[in-house]
């Protein structure tokens, strides 16, 4: 079952690799314009990665004068696995090497089940996704888990919402039961990197991806490069106080921005806006399902029920009071908002916005974009795939 | 008047450059040992950095058997100029091309007098200490302006309390003035640079500086590199909201951190407290000098005057409410923390300390050193330094 995928022997190789993932089939020539490689040193390296399998040649180029040159591209048997745990579901992918999503399942599960049981889950997804015939292995495979993670390791730390899981080797667990190389990370900052390779931050180097879905979480992107800080919890903004002294939050606190406005923070109030009378529109789903969630919030603000739409706002306020802060300091150039409560849509983006372009400096909002994220539930996946693909296009 | 310095030819000399501005005089063994070059490239680019002149043979290095080899360093003759335009005061220091300071003058002054004034002032102390025999010249200048700077070109942009500067080519008059290479860069980031080079901050990647003094500022360290922002405004952390129906701000806004605690708030509230009867020994000290400034609560707070240890506490746990957000956000190895009101001292960083441990994750502060800058006011010129030794010291 392990398959002995190449790795580039040098930082050469590894760059061309990733021109390759992320721009597609290239011709030498062109290649050589992107990177700074003499003609001759960049033959000798494309043709090692040749004879590695890792590429190969793919018909003739367009002409620019002269001999024609060949096109090379990325082997198309090469197969990445993407993984997103997410508090509620798991989502699992199969990848070409450009990480094209050839497959994409997902499946309801609750992360606190523990290791055992979620990994035989994705593990049969995975088994399922081979059996449709779009992998006979995978080159690598990249996961993302919903809590802190100590990135070197790929062990999850503390995770406030997985109990279970604290200190549990996944990389290791899963390298050994998938038989290829497994990398692991927290789902905000895969989420970031998805819509960076595919989505709307494609080509931005310094953004902040906010993902608003049971907690809250922030991915951060300088320079191209994820953020993850120096114990792996960068990006931890559910547990900053938007009120003095608001309500307790499951951290021990008080006034933390989850224990305001989040999935399960919404689902709660709008427990109690269907109850009190105050919205017909959730009181009535609340009786047909007999529970709510972010789904319904979202359903009754569309209708015009005037408590889902204020609950909302609140919400995007609060969100977008922190988010103003990280403006300030961070100076993006661009945030995306992402997750489950996205759901909520253009109300929960206006007043998001409201907020931080009241709040912070001109000079950091001038040119400052903030928008929904793209790709969805996809974002994970591909951000998982792109993850692997870093460390399998380096050098071993 | 303009010294011609030469600069390094390509990547490997920048680099052998900052290791002996960084380690001081080194041995050609040991410098191949920590930057990975063969030993007859190494020796090549050694040759002509000593043809240069940038770097000179300095003596026979200690044996490690076999033939003993020269030991090199920086040119005892190189100068650079080290500039910190304060909201009140300017600093102006020459180091040599160690950064270690020869020679260091403060004049108080206001930035809002212009760029004019505050040019002469600066040319006037820059001569001063030309005449005093430590500088025939200068291979660069660094300059430190207190707002927010266009990096690439040198312009301050908008700056709040830098009426008359906004658009100002600071970068280019003064190289015209200096005959040198100029770099400017906001204070605050200039205070990490020297606290990284020569303080506190020595040998960390990742860390916070946060400078409290006229106003409020954070230097972002990301992987060894001053992390700007997409428009240079990063670290504005001043306008960030602590208090939701604060006080009105200079900013247009309400309940932003500098209108509760900075110099000038602090100010505001020593006078209230001294002219309400709150502060017997703030009263005291209004009544003698007829101005009262944080210099002063500090004195009061020392001889335990109960209103003054309470201003600083106050202002510590709303400085350190926004900490323990960026804390959460950031993950940080280190935050420093620097600038005038420093002189408050053990009190103000108790309450900070408890705001951001109670309040940031644990995961987060668990191995968080909050330290007091190490350097006082020579940070700034030290940072300014070593950002025009990295221009000097890298590829023209």
């Amino acid at each position: 079952m392990r398959r002995m995928t190449a790795r580039p022997a040098n930082a050469h190789q590894a760059r061309l690799l990733r021109l390759l993932r992320d721009g597609g089939p290239n011709s030498r020539a062109q290649m050589g314009d992107q990177i700074d490689l003499s003609r001759s040193k960049l033959a000798v390296e494309v043709d090692r990665l040749l004879e590695t399998g890792l590429v190969v040649a793919d018909g003739l180029a367009a002409s620019r004068g002269g001999r024609r040159s060949h096109n090379i591209r990325l082997a198309p048997g090469l197969r990445f696995l993407g993984v997103d745990i997410g508090a509620t579901s798991v989502d699992v992918a199969v990848t070409n090497a450009e990480l094209e999503v050839l497959g994409h399942l997902n499946h309801p599960m609750d992360v606190r089940e523990g290791p055992v049981a979620v990994f035989e889950r994705i593990l049969e997804m995975a088994a399922k996704l081979r059996a449709a015939g779009l992998a006979e292995g995978f080159d690598g495979a990249g996961i993302g888990v919903p809590g802190p993670v100590r990135f070197p390791e790929g062990v999850p730390v503390a995770p406030p919402i997985m109990p279970g899981w604290d200190g549990f080797p996944v990389r290791e667990a899963l390298s050994q039961e998938l038989g290829c190389p497994v990398m692991v990370d927290n789902d905000v900052n895969l989420m970031a990197m998805g819509e960076q390779h595919a989505g709307v931050a494609r080509s931005v180097g310094d953004f902040l991806c906010v993902k608003i879905g049971t907690g809250i979480g922030c991915g951060i992107v300088v320079g191209g490069e994820v953020h993850r800080g120096v114990t792996g919890s960068a990006g931890d903004i559910g547990h900053i106080r938007v009120e003095a002294d608001g309500r307790a939050c499951a951290c021990g606190n008080k006034g933390c921005l989850e224990a305001h406005f989040s999935g399960a923070a919404l689902t709660q109030d709008a427990l109690e806006a269907a109850r009190s009378g105050r919205s017909p529109a959730l009181a009535a789903r609340l009786e047909a399902a007999g529970q709510l969630s972010a789904v319904d919030v979202a359903a009754a603000a569309a209708v015009g029920d005037a408590a889902a739409l204020e609950l909302i706002r609140e919400g995007g306020n609060r969100v977008g009071q922190v988010i103003a802060g990280l403006v300030s300091f961070f100076n993006p150039a661009l945030v995306v908002i992402g997750g489950g409560v996205t759901g909520l849509g253009h109300t929960l983006l206006a007043s998001i916005r409201s907020q931080v372009y009241r709040q912070s400096l001109p000079l950091a909002t001038g040119n400052l974009p903030i928008v929904l994220g793209e790709l969805g539930p996809t974002a994970g996946v591909i951000g998982a795939a792109r993850l692997i693909s870093d460390h399998v296009f380096s050098p071993a």
